[in-house]
């Protein structure tokens, strides 16, 4: 009798289920990790199996950065719930100006969950780092009795280093800043209403779910002098413009006629009776500048295939009341208000 | 109208629930964490309110760990699923060697539940990352709807910096290594039991969930060449040995009468029917050491409020089977298997 631990004769990929025991610290467990886990995410710190990774950082402050990752379905046009926990995760870290050099995934799974559905995530998780250049290191798995979770939730949790003479944060942000978005927002809420409520479109609408750390990556070299980085996911581009008036005590003003909105989304958008402002993004950022620096960072970031729709919508303005304006088409100008209500819920 | 966050109006602690609209990414959770996260937790990192925290380290190794927790019930003697998910992810990161700097902290949250009990949770995580000086210094919010989660689910991911000419793995253990055990095994899964099974004892057994990095610190300072550190949590002591004997390409040999178990833990594990072995601890370390530091190691140990009843418990032997295996009381030997069934369901 050997403890072979490399067989995984108990993992059947097509019909087996989670079960109560792959969670319980025992043989079970081990065998689920190994020949699923292990295989897939395969680097040098997981192959330590140790509970933890060890690693040198390169110089410079350290950044950190945690998302529990909680949506439903699990799968939706242009990704999953293994891709987007990746790719939330490098986005966190990335908005602090950092490199994203590690990350962790710790793994909450319903008993009955089929082992092919996790197998497929975590594969697709294991591609999404892989393309980032982002190796999962260490991880966790626990089991949830039936009724008790709902498939799979996945925190993810990375670290990175931010490059010397970089310093952003919504604090920074002056008025006078020029307000630069990367591309078209509403795409990823979109995606996943439109499934939930099994709609159709002549155009597919997909995900934008990416990573954005090489995107950043060129705008802090071309403007070292960068204020701050937002990704607008929940609670969409309004959500975060509002967060950063409150934290740096300003007010911003956009112009609707630059605000990128696919023609798809839009209409999605006005037949789901949805604001593409408050729809959840999970590729794109919003970045902040000194007036100055606004051409060269939007050259910088159309230069990337992850910003090539990059453009001005706004600046940051005087106002003792914080509040975020928008100039519409048709000349008024409204108060672009934190959501108040519950638009998306378990959007990302 | 101004937008002020810093009330915390619609949160009511005596009678209010969590609710869909706490993770919507609006203004009810950014009320949620103002009025909760940000003042149990409060430190600089967090009061940034950035989506992620930046900091300098010291130079090092740098240790990563993660562990989510799905534990029922979410409160028991000695603790609750907060301190313990504090104690844990240090543990994880301590037993590397490294001293733990900084947590993050991902909370998953049902629908509908009690505001009073979120409140209690959180606050002892504070009062636990407090007392060890690990500061939690970046969170995530999620809330799902009601019969999608279980309460509060929390992951915890922690980094922390390995001292110079430290190195710990499972790999690293050989033959002839004397295995020492930081104390007494099996309270936490049978505080966790008695609770469950509503048993009642004379003495009350209370969870050993704490944290070992001071333990760890003084025992890398006294023998630097240490071999390993494991904290025996899921599957208890008996998987943890099996799981490095796995590693390092040994069989072990332990002595059952040096193994300590508090009398009412013995007693309640015959009653329940459980193998103290097998049952999960917070609180205790099991080292691996060339046995001519195991004096110094053991000294350093027992100096330490955490090491008190540190004892020696067997040795590392060559066995290509690898084998872990225990000298009864009654002078036979047993094979201390893997865990095949399932034992305890979420106890950590």
């Amino acid at each position: 009798m050997t403890v072979n631990l490399r067989g995984n004769s108990q993992l059947n990929f097509d019909t087996g289920c989670v079960e109560m025991i792959h969670g319980s610290g025992g043989k079970a467990m081990a065998q689920l990790i190994e020949g699923l886990f292990l295989k897939a995410f395969d680097n040098p710190y997981l192959r330590q199996q140790n509970d933890q990774a060890a690693f040198s950082l390169p110089p410079g402050r350290v950044v950190m950065a945690t998302d529990s990752h909680v949506i439903s379905p699990l799968f939706f046009p242009g990704g999953d719930i293994g891709s987007l926990s990746v790719h939330g995760t490098i986005n966190d870290v990335a908005m602090a100006g950092a490199r994203p050099t590690h990350l962790s995934a710790g793994f909450i799974l319903e008993e009955g969950f089929p082992l092919r559905e996790l197998k497929r995530i975590v594969e697709s998780m294991a591609a999404a780092a892989k393309e980032a250049g982002v190796p999962i290191v260490t991880g966790d798995t626990k089991v949830v009795e039936r009724g008790k979770g709902d498939g799979v939730f996945i925190n993810t949790t990375g670290i990175g280093v931010v490059p010397e003479g970089v310093e952003l944060g919504g604090d920074r942000v002056r008025v006078g800043d020029h307000i630069i978005l990367s591309g078209p927002i509403g795409d990823h809420g979109v995606a996943i209403m439109s499934l939930r409520e099994n709609l159709t479109f002549e155009t597919a609408i997909e995900s934008d779910s990416q990573p954005l750390h090489d995107l950043v990556a060129d705008m802090v070299k071309v403007v070292p002098g960068l204020h701050c980085l937002r990704d607008p996911t929940r609670g969409g581009l309004a959500t975060t413009l509002n967060e950063i008036a409150q934290q740096a005590g300003v007010g911003m003003q956009i112009q609707e006629a630059n605000l990128p909105v696919r023609p798809q989304v839009a209409a999605a958008c006005e037949f789901l009776g949805l604001d593409p402002l408050y729809v959840a993004n999970e590729g794109k950022l919003v970045a902040f500048c000194p007036a100055d620096c606004s051409e060269a960072l939007l050259a910088a970031m159309r230069a990337h295939p992850r910003g090539g729709e990059a453009c001005r919508i706004g600046e940051v303005v005087a106002d003792p009341h914080r509040f975020v304006q928008m100039q519409t088409r048709f000349g008024g100008n409204r108060i672009v208000d934190w959501l108040n209500g519950e638009q998306l819920p378990r959007i990302c």
